[in-house]
């Protein structure tokens, strides 16, 4: 995967929790993702199409994604139900969103988000795929963020 | 959800069991999903966009994924790695990719797969899309996909 992917991603989910979250983050240092490594206890998933393909992971403590639904719902829910799995969608869509706007040239499209919950899954890519993880440490706890993205062949 | 989008899923589901795995479905009857149900422990998940936007997870108990990859690559993997994983996408992708030649006039394209493993993760839809189960039997024990799709707003 091409690194110059990356940042959008990077600066899309920075505006998505500062702007909208009013959540500071810190950046941490990107890797490659292999192997199956637990995700967090939520992942907000989408998938992109268009002149490449991809998927993009949003991982959330527990505490960071009751937090995200608190400040998007303005109202605590007492523990992971639809509200906070729609929350946790919708802020997926919207870093996906922002990131596809700043990858023009790819004419990304994204799929609706779908949303893991349950302690220990796994999410696993495509292995011809080099996902990215970037963590972030946020107040609310560690947020990571996976993108895979690959171009699409060419058809002649 | 419309009722006609449904059966082009359950049509390439049954086609890539019984001619590229070689193993019989015997179709249950199909029911709208709520609440948090558990999945099967691997669950292959495809984002589809275009003129409608939506996800597909094919879900697989842990024999019928082993035998999933089995048929796929002709050796028995001891357990649920990432060659069971890409065996799993690859299905998931084909699925997907054979009913979005039956619905051409939506012009959808797939994102990568991904594959959740794990017991007792849950996959929810975003709330406001009505998501279908279709369950299926197997020898290799129950298979079931879902399908969430819903129509993309015209843009002006």
């Amino acid at each position: 995967m091409k690194a110059e992917y990356i940042n959008p991603f990077l600066l899309s989910t920075v505006s998505a929790f500062e702007t909208m979250l009013h959540c500071p983050l810190t950046r941490g240092t990107p890797y490659i993702k292999n192997g199956h490594q637990p995700s967090h206890e939520v992942s907000g998933v989408i998938g992109l199409s268009g002149k490449a393909q991809g998927t993009v992971v949003v991982g959330l403590g527990r505490e960071a994604a009751l937090s995200v639904a608190e400040a998007m719902l303005q109202e605590r829910q007492p523990e992971i139900n639809a509200d906070v799995t729609d929350a946790v969608g919708e802020l997926t869509n919207i870093i996906a969103g922002r990131a596809k706007s700043d990858l023009e040239h790819l004419n990304l499209s994204v799929s609706l988000p779908s949303v893991i919950t349950g302690r220990n899954h796994c999410i696993q890519f495509p292995s011809r795929v080099t996902p990215i993880c970037i963590p972030f440490d946020s107040p609310w706890g560690p947020v990571t963020v996976e993108v895979g993205l690959v171009e699409t062949p060419a058809v002649a």
